[in-house]
């Protein structure tokens, strides 16, 4: 494990660990012993920093989508003067398996959607995960309603949601190779598109 | 196990355990084990029909589309009449989690997609599936724009694209209860409201 300085960072450097093994083995490959291994630590270091896989696998989901959060506000921090509409892209696509991050994230995700079919706490975790994100496209086209800057007869807060979710939609498609990533920009394009004027 | 008289309907047979076992606790629970005790039958039954893990699970993914298929074509004989907008709607809900069978199977397709964002066999057979899919879509929305149904400037290949991978996008959010059922419906049935004249 790399020199680091506190438990928070210890911890992370672990769920970075959880996220490789789930992209190239799957969630059932999990384990303490496992992380321990993929970290270059001891499982009593990997039980120092977590009890349980549970609470491991619940640390590495928020660690995920600090990670995520950190990739868009560095690709939004590299956009010159961007309108609404480039923010709401950026997002849109920061979602998507687009490039080696993204996919890796994408992959963690999916894991986390099948244990949320059998755990609730999990599903909890993730409905309110996409709740903020939904909030956040919401306000973000209400903005731009708000602005002038949506077409004619274009509601906001409906638009919000079935964008978010045709992003959503466009993920295991791409991960499956069904859509190249061009593709699954350009299907996001055109709602943008169609909601702005 | 219930009596049941050929090789082919004794594989679906253990199919529908696997889903049972994936839908109850998850993809990493399914084993020839596992699958033998929730079918009642012993594990050399369960061998005798399945050499591997990957085979049942293979044949498993199968059975799910022709399940769902089956689901689909009993609900459209239901509808008096149809619409091509109401096959398309029929179609569209058919895959979203809204009651118990449907739920089941969605549970099953998310726990094939973490599988297949780690093993290629199953990526190329997710991709099959989609594909025809988004086939079946595009040629009811092309008939549609063909016979004068569809608003003006509606793309039917690009709309049906995107229409598709909006219902897959539901399926989470319904999953873990973000979205109601109606309001799952209620999506679809704006963005077919906008295709449709």
């Amino acid at each position: 494990m790399p020199k680091v300085v506190d438990r928070g960072e210890r911890r992370r450097v672990l769920a970075e660990a959880v996220f490789a093994i789930i992209a190239a083995r799957g969630l059932a490959s999990v384990s303490l012993r496992d992380v321990a291994a993929e970290a270059g630590v001891s499982m009593g270091a990997v039980q120092h920093y977590f009890t349980t896989k549970d609470e491991m696998l619940h640390f590495a989901l928020e660690h995920l989508r600090g990670r995520v959060l950190h990739r868009l506000q560095e690709r939004v921090s590299r956009l010159k003067e961007p309108t609404r509409r480039d923010l709401i892209a950026c997002g849109m696509e920061c979602m998507l398996p687009l490039e080696e991050a993204s996919r890796q994230e994408a992959c963690v995700n999916v894991a986390f959607v099948e244990l949320a079919t059998v755990d609730a706490s999990y599903a909890t975790l993730l409905r309110e995960g996409y709740r903020h994100l939904v909030d956040v496209s919401q306000a973000q086209l209400r903005a731009a309603a708000a602005a002038g800057e949506l077409a004619p007869g274009i509601e906001p807060d409906d638009e919000a949601v079935a964008l978010y979710f045709l992003a959503q939609g466009l993920i295991a498609p791409l991960l499956v190779g069904l859509l190249t990533p061009d593709q699954g920009r350009d299907i996001l394009t055109r709602q943008l598109d169609r909601l702005f004027a």
